[in-house]
């Protein structure tokens, strides 16, 4: 099989990576916006080759890993020049943009709306790492729009990464992660900002970060570019939880200031809940 | 030395681990509210003995690690009770109130007001882990009202961890710790509860929780009765910095609902630096 990679940094990059265990036959080819990144793809042995848009034809499988707000024009590129047998997937945060802007493509049946949920602060070829999606959960969305052999091929590369594959509705989807996902990033981000904000003197965090604070504020180190084109797509949902979230932190500030321990410790052991529900994961 | 613990969950039982290394010929005696505990942290090697707290006139050292709301009685009871060459210091989280309540207090020279930056999101003695406290910062409030040997006692204690010790006044403590420790603890929390409250299905946060979710939430799973205290006992500091944080959620909401892709990339961007500043310490 010849698998097209279009965007080579921590998603596109780790993929290729991954493939390489279960199908060691199997020949990745690479493109980027930068050519220093597919240069450095090649040279850290993610990409066999480097391979322009207008060869797509050529390839059995092509996986778009770019910013979600780019890869409705490049999805629609690349379903445009591949040939019918082609299975076209992406892993963007976001799916019912993206789903509804291809709906009408006479290849939509070539396309595979996924989310697999993983993925690092980090960014840039250098950053992609084996095992990156091995056991994740894999969203799976609008499954009956894709055509049934390309479905099959899917579920073998999904299945041999051990993934443990889930469908829903694109609507239902971005709901889901706006809360699991995004507003871990919303919160991680504004709490770095704040604490920036406050502390001017910068070896005050330093000095004092626990590592409390490092794995709240960890993902803040994340990429700009793929971050802010993900809170765009899902922006009526984001914005619904972040209230959620505003209104959960005054009514926890207003426990606090009215000194009302019961009630706040009752909240703290509420929430303690997510130890178990987490827990299930290990 | 004859060391005494009073409290031995996770801070109090991995001092005693701690402090095993560099003093292996120190005797460690324990005591708890639960007796379970004692037993427990016995059995786990964490003391050598239990004391109760009439004995404590007989340590050389004692170490108070019980939530702070409880540890202000607590204090003020070892004091009265400790010989007058005895060094007293506690791990809490919070220094103002502490400080204040002991000013007076006639032995306030044999106690040290201390914060070591270490922690994690476990509790009870079987959460005791060895090198918790090693070569992490620790925080020493109003050090020139310790007696001069008992600073020396403490700073070889502290330096046999490999602790960075650096000095605030309480006040400033209190301000500090607000943004970079409490208010971590308040947004991981106050995330759970958000998501657990839209999720009503917990299957889903368990099927849809990537590493991102899983880090920025861990806070959520500390202890209720050690937090519900501190928050309170930091009250205006940590209420000022939840403001400040709800302020920042909601300017970053505003960009997104106003689909404002430059302001917000460049938001992200500036809230980036935490990388820079936090790989210093590695």
């Amino acid at each position: 099989m010849k698998v097209g990679i279009i965007g080579l940094g921590l998603m596109g990059g780790s993929f290729a990576l991954d493939l390489k265990t279960p199908f060691p036959k199997w020949i990745i080819y690479g493109c980027d916006q930068s050519k220093e990144n597919e240069k450095k793809a090649f040279e850290l042995g993610i990409i066999d080759h480097v391979i322009s848009l207008d060869d797509l034809n050529k390839m059995d499988i092509v996986l778009v890993s770019v910013p979600v707000d780019n890869s409705l024009k490049v999805l629609k590129k690349v379903l445009d020049i591949v040939n019918t047998k082609t299975l076209v997937f992406d892993v963007g945060s976001t799916k019912e943009i993206i789903c509804e802007f291809l709906k009408g493509h006479k290849k939509r049946s070539n396309y595979l709306a996924t989310h697999p949920m993983a993925g690092t602060e980090h960014s840039g070829p250098e950053s992609a790492q084996k095992g990156l999606y091995v056991g994740k959960t894999n969203i799976i969305c609008e499954f009956e729009k894709t055509e049934k052999d390309l479905q099959i091929l899917a579920l073998k590369i999904f299945d041999s990464l051990k993934m443990k594959t889930i469908y829903m509705d694109p609507k239902s989807h971005d709901i889901h992660v706006a809360y699991v996902s995004h507003l871990s990033h919303i919160s991680s981000f504004m709490l770095g900002k704040t604490v920036i904000e406050k502390e001017k003197n910068e070896n005050n965090i330093f000095d004092l970060a626990g590592s409390g604070f490092e794995s709240t504020v960890r993902l803040a180190k994340s990429n700009p570019i793929t971050w802010s084109s993900i809170f765009l797509q899902n922006k009526t949902n984001l914005a619904a939880a972040i209230d959620q979230y505003v209104k959960n932190l005054n009514i926890i500030k207003d426990l606090i200031i009215e000194n009302d321990n019961a009630k706040l410790k009752k909240v703290l052991e509420n929430t303690n809940r997510i130890k178990n529900i987490l827990n299930k994961k290990q």
